[in-house]
């Protein structure tokens, strides 16, 4: 146990994720070994983030004010939205520079152990932003896992019926990867959904 | 990239320790989704750390006045010192429950590959403490590695002339450790600091 100060902050730190207390110990005694203005820095940007940032109203994804950049982008395509489960598949998806359409922003998976329902998710706001008919196409492009699945299972099934395209992302083995590693499930998606090139 | 304020959290918190960008990116989304009070809480805690955290004047350990709490108590023994790299190891000892004497923190370890020279260290305060006497035995406690040994070297020559005790903790196998599974420098010294016990 350290002194007051110290301990506390161990604590604190200790609640983040990832975050145990050999890391906690670390990252306390690197804070105490920065320059004061760098760690009032990092203060601020805690403080701030809670202060300034909040969910898009439309998307669900971080903004800064009611709309967030992407949904307030007025070049992005208006008849394609893409699910995904959290702010940083938006980011990930972003990245690749593939995809001009919204997004909508569940918020997590559906998740029967964990107690998450379809309830707890951004459904209600997703079959509203569709109410009109302006989007053509959904992307479903929750994670390949077994949540991520019963959610695309669920949205899959709730949508169809409302006339719009539903799609998913393609499954497949990773590039840059390795056969012989790949997990036979993956092995399988990739026979299951290959491409005649001739 | 994120909107401002996430991406500034993100970018602070990528300079702390042990903390890569997926685990910045975690972090920041959990704080996100944090009651605000708590992440106030871990953003005092680091403010307070830094305002009223010091190092204690004598044996360089962390502290909140002149003196550390160790220093500050009067019925440890004053005729032992350990020397120590970190105040985390001064943290590791006391858990043993085995050392009743003080300590004096380097506060790090001899490193010619990074730039750190005896001077950087406190060995000069260690002599100033060691000056009228009082002090019969001094424990070189620093990490059993090449800085740790380079460091214990330099202080065991520095201090031997001056009539003090000099010790070194013992190295062998790990408590609770697998024999197979120890290296074979450790394994050596286990052999070499031998004891008879008939």
């Amino acid at each position: 146990m350290y002194d007051g100060a110290v301990q506390d902050l161990i604590d604190e730190l200790g609640h983040l994720p990832g975050i145990g207390p050999k890391s906690a110990q670390r990252i306390a005694f690197h804070i105490l070994a920065t320059d004061a203005t760098d760690v009032q820095r990092l203060a601020e940007a805690i403080t701030t983030v809670k202060e300034r940032v909040r969910f898009c109203d439309t998307c669900g994804n971080v903004a800064e004010s009611e709309q967030c950049r992407i949904c307030a982008d007025t070049r992005r395509l208006t008849d394609v939205l893409c699910v995904v489960e959290e702010p940083k598949d938006v980011v990930a998806i972003e990245r690749t520079r593939e995809y001009r359409g919204r997004y909508h922003v569940l918020g997590g998976a559906i998740d029967p152990m964990n107690g998450v329902g379809p309830d707890d998710l951004r459904i209600r706001q997703l079959l509203t932003r569709l109410g009109d008919g302006a989007i053509e196409e959904v992307i479903i492009a929750t994670d390949p896992n077994i949540e991520g699945e019963a959610t695309a299972t669920y949205l899959t099934r709730m949508l169809v019926p409302m006339g719009v395209g539903v799609s998913r992302l393609a499954s497949g083995l990773p590039v840059g990867g390795d056969l012989e590693y790949a997990d036979e499930v993956t092995l399988g998606r990739a026979f299951e959904g290959r491409r005649r090139v001739t």
